[in-house]
């Protein structure tokens, strides 16, 4: 089975990190070269990658801030990758993926058994839970894709918003596995065209022929019937199922809601740090980027871009949630959790 | 009161139509020559101009097919006219006004009074009735745009999708010479950006600074509280109530009604011979549309773009619907045409 080109765009690369530039593939193949954990998180910030990349990129960046500290004494070292932790946190707030990726680090190495160590010792160890948390991840993903793609009746026609990364590829390689074909469209998702780019790029590599639509037209499209399931990733889970994902996403879920057709969202797991939607930062980004498309101005001059990068959908719009456990109702997600 | 350029983009020159090309502006003001009726056609086809742009093509396209018949004898002249009309029916399906156009304009002249005139006085003849028609178009639409404005109370901010041409400029003409302030969110309308560009440059030459989204951020934006109503034009409505407009109209209209912002949508009078959804042809273009953006390739390699023009919003998403002759619910909005 081939492998798409962005389950793997993070690698190490002798003392860097190099991140595969999602703002630009598949138009180009472009690394960015990361030499410390801080451009690691200038390139998050930067959407140099985005869905899944950010995970990869911070277990990728917190192993370079422990090489940066191989040298120091205890203390210092795990003060440092401390640090390195906080900074990639603060790069975006919706996703939880970073967050949960350093805190399990920390946990690993420098705030559990290793909180003593000297430099040398906490960066082998850091770079040995940097793999494993990569690895569960896969392993989970897997684990949902098996679930959602048994929602998934053979010839069924899915309608997906954005780009849902590792769980598409999972729950693709699942029905694949099955036998069961399927068919696809695609938003194009503006400001970032991830679905025209990167969804459209991976189905390509995949084997399919999506149908590319623009966001506007997804009521149009679920009303004419042009899809059996429309499926989405989640940014984030809150334990009452509320579904915070790319910004577009809501409008899917009310067209579904409105013409009958199931909205499922994927996600490892609900965040246990988040019963509601009020506890999930929704990120604003710069409003510029509305008026441009790939570096393109597109807005007439003197207007004012708003740019809300997630929204939140609530959980009467969504007919399942998806998790590594299983199917879940919105309202019992939680439950994924025991 | 200064005039947006968009409200005056269709003139006769000389011996031939110019057209304001509305694939570009305002990036470029670029005039498409037509020096036949035949090339008007081709125009619309072309999405040289759009929204009530092509009302104006064909009022004009019409005086072009009588002057190119004022040395023929009656019978041929009038069949010259007929045919050009047709062909101009022909372009696009789904708004009626190049119909409604190429119908008043034969009325008053070949299936008229002039059947049996010589070419000169036909060719006469329709240059006043197509003078006639666009005056009328513009008196209708401040008609209309007086009891638009009545609905948008003082400092109400206004979520609008595509580009209302006449019908917005008309609101809101009336609304700054009733005192009223407003502020307006734009969608930007893939693929044309009508919204991006039409509509946010046209408010800004009248004086507004609007508020850019991207067509997947109606439903986050509204449950966010930007807008106080949401304003469209309609390319068709209905005798029961549909409206039909612009591809993204329908998830706006969802949006909504699901966050409890009012939508109105503006049409001169609805169409007498569409009872219902069914009797309007909903035009669908080329795919390709869609995976590019001002002529730049934005989708990936081996997709297959979709791209119904318009959408239908059902009478129970529409908040009323706003006629030359007044405010109507959807239900009632036949009553306009008494």
């Amino acid at each position: 089975m081939n492998t798409p080109a962005l389950a793997d765009s993070v690698r190490m690369a002798g003392d860097a990190v190099e991140i595969l530039d999602r703002r630009v593939y598949p138009f180009e193949v472009r690394w960015v070269r990361c030499a410390t954990s801080e451009e690691v998180a200038t390139a998050i910030e930067q959407m140099v990658t985005q869905s899944s990349g950010p995970l990869f990129a911070t277990t990728a960046g917190m192993t370079l801030a422990a090489r940066e500290g191989r040298h120091e004494p205890p203390g210092r070292a795990a003060a440092r990758l401390r640090a390195a932790g906080e900074r990639l946190i603060a790069t975006r707030p919706t996703n939880n993926h970073i967050r949960d990726a350093v805190h399990a680090i920390l946990a690993a190495t420098a705030d559990g058994p290793l909180a003593e160590a000297a430099g040398e010792e906490l960066a082998e160890a850091v770079a040995e839970a940097a793999a494993g948390h990569d690895a569960a991840y896969w392993a989970r993903s897997a684990a949902l894709g098996g679930h959602a793609a048994s929602l998934l009746p053979d010839g069924a026609r899915v309608l997906t918003h954005c780009w849902a990364d590792a769980y598409l590829i999972a729950t693709v390689r699942a029905a694949q596995e099955a036998g069961r074909r399927l068919s696809f469209v695609c938003t194009e998702t503006r400001p970032y065209l991830q679905g025209a780019r990167l969804t459209a790029a991976t189905l390509v590599e995949m084997g399919y022929t999506p149908t590319l639509i623009t966001d506007g037209m997804v009521a149009a499209a679920l009303a004419d019937g042009i899809a059996d399931v429309t499926l989405t990733a989640a940014d984030r889970v809150t334990l009452d199922g509320h579904v915070i994902n790319k910004v577009g996403t809501l409008g899917v879920a009310l067209a579904a809601s409105a013409f009958g057709v199931p909205y499922y969202a994927l996600v490892q797991a609900p965040d246990p740090l988040a019963p509601t939607a009020a506890d999930v930062v929704i990120e604003h980004r710069d409003g510029d980027e509305v008026l441009h498309v790939l570096g393109t101005r597109t807005a007439a001059p003197g207007v004012t871009g708003y740019y809300p990068a997630f929204d939140t959908t609530p959980p009467r719009l969504v007919t399942a949630i998806v998790t590594e456990n299983g199917v879940y109702q919105p309202g019992q997600v939680k439950e994924s959790l025991l």
